[in-house]
């Protein structure tokens, strides 16, 4: 039984992509803590981070810095791309990147927004087109 | 003026050091949220995690693989080390892994721990001790 990662990568399962390359993929969550959180991925299946490969775990931060870029100019109105690894849901390794301008802006204990899909389309567009 | 971070690397500041190479230095978070919460910091002064040069950012978690299993070793009544960068108050990048067995442990809004300098110490040993 695959993750739903990797339905996601699979294509079974659709997303509001953002960038993707041979080993990673970039969505936005769909429960994002504001807006802008975008789900980094690598498309091998694997649970906890430090278990990826080496590849994948010397590129994942270099694949995910282009990724916090677009978010960035997106919402410039916040101070950075705030990054988070918990990986105690979903069991298949995901970086989050978050929109911040305090350590609350990234506090996973806080109830996540509810985005309809128009809203997350639309927040994909403004990130994607730059 | 160089950051207390770099005062640490360069000595002038004491630290409970975990683990050191050329690039990197890993050292007890003296106001952790839970014990065993651990800093790893590029030598070089550069203030945005995604500004690191390229070397740095690939190689900071696979410095911190080594780090993070040294502490769940010492720590293994929790799951997993979590991960977060947030960065909004020393302008010095730093990545924290935070032994973890919800999002609550990881939650930066929480008060954090105050410990006596013999308990950090002691931290330290059963970590690099493994």
């Amino acid at each position: 039984m695959s993750t739903i990662f990797t339905q996601i990568i699979k294509g079974n399962i659709p997303c509001y992509k953002i960038a993707e390359n041979a080993k990673f993929l970039a969505f936005l969550d769909i429960f994002p803590l504001v807006k802008g959180h975008t789900l980094v991925i690598p498309k091998i299946e694997v649970d906890y981070i430090f278990d990826l490969p080496e590849s994948e775990l010397s590129e994942i931060l270099l694949f995910s810095k282009a990724v916090a870029a677009k978010i960035h100019k997106a919402f410039p109105e916040y101070q950075r791309i705030g990054i988070s690894v918990i990986g105690l849901e979903v069991p298949h390794a995901h970086v989050h990147l978050v929109p911040i301008n305090s350590a609350d802006d990234i506090n996973f204990t806080r109830p996540k927004l509810k985005l309809e899909p128009q809203e997350l389309e639309s927040i994909r567009k403004k990130i994607i087109e730059g």
